[in-house]
């Protein structure tokens, strides 16, 4: 048996995490079969077993493991066909845009859909959500989500070096989607889950490229269930 | 002819320049013979071949190349014994980790040994590169240098990823030097050459391992001449 835990809205077909995108898209890029089990803030009790607080947490048979990159060099190691890596190299430099990615991706996003984020729980994982992250934010949710046009520039510069590559192959990782797509794009599912705010312009390349991965895999990603 | 045109102070065998370091390494794990041009700051004149106003500049029997990144991808395609890179997947890795090299690493240090680099200048080029830099940090090079010591800290922080790789692998491209290995190590030679302030702690990880890129090549990069 092989299970995926995720966060999920009131409505626990909402699956919004950016961690657990990049884990669902990489057990999909392995071919392996799992069973979704969808969780609020709240319900902690269940990932007990990984000894973790956050999702993702893959339970493998029996084998527990936390955290969306180790999870995806537990998939590379346990199942190397298909590697999500490729090559000890790529890994390496892999846990460098792990951290890149977070900065540079999903911490400009979460202002941009914090208040989006907040609709779509129900009213105790929604008190929790707006205590918790009114405090990291020192502002109200909407505060710091409604300026959220005038953050698009900056985050749309931080996004440069991709387009770069984008010009070049036609995935990030190249001429096939593996590690650092998913990454990239399990982030990007986030705000395409939760908001109607689109962050990427339809001339951008990585719109084209966004399309591409939600293709991937009989459409999987653009078959999801959409909070707006 | 294989000519690498460099970086100097008045000093002409005082080579500083992070990317002059990165590119000359990548020469060096490449095995290629080359003689080193060293320019002043205001030496603009031998790089008009390759259409640059900046160091590194390969010329390779007449192929002018200019910008570290780029002569790193130059090497492998005309050269393809001992990658750089290795993968498809590690380049396009490598287009976003040269940009995190450059804001996490070359960024952060350079405030810690600006005015120090003042120093090792001829008069021209030392009013030239006060002018310039004071107009960037908007402070004197001394103002800009004083605190370093209470900068150490946070830089040390931005490093903690590539440490966690050095736990697992003896380079940071895996069991050999590669790219990534060059990147950072070129970067480090800058307080190296240039000043006796020491970025790194003798118990880091990462000073170990730059002991180990020190004697590469027959240690070239530790016989380079230092500036104090």
């Amino acid at each position: 048996m092989r299970q995926l835990f995720e966060l999920c809205g009131e409505d626990r077909d909402i699956c919004f995490s950016p961690y657990v995108w990049r884990t669902r898209m990489m057990l999909l890029h392995k071919g392996l079969e799992f069973e979704r089990v969808p969780l609020w803030f709240l319900e902690k009790e269940p990932l007990a077993p990984a000894n973790s607080k956050t999702v993702p947490v893959l339970n493998d048979n029996g084998t527990w493991v936390m955290d969306s990159f180790k999870i995806a060099r537990y998939l590379d190691e346990t199942y190397p066909e298909k590697p999500l890596f490729g090559s000890e190299t790529a890994l390496n430099q892999a846990a460098v845009l792990n951290t890149w990615t977070t900065k540079n991706i999903l911490m400009p996003i979460f202002p941009m859909l914090v208040a989006d984020i907040h609709a779509v729980l129900d009213a105790e994982n929604a008190a929790y959500f707006r205590k918790s992250r009114e405090g990291f934010l020192g502002k109200t949710l909407e505060e710091a989500q409604s300026p959220r046009d005038e953050m698009l520039p900056k985050f749309g510069k931080s996004l440069q070096d991709l387009r770069t590559i984008l010009q070049e192959t036609p995935y990030l990782s190249g001429q096939a989607p593996a590690w650092f797509d998913y990454a990239v794009f399990g982030t990007l599912m986030w705000p395409r889950v939760i908001s109607n705010f689109e962050i990427l312009a339809e001339d951008d390349v990585l719109y084209a490229w966004r399309e591409k991965m939600l293709d991937l895999f009989d459409g999987h990603a653009r078959k999801a269930k959409l909070a707006y």
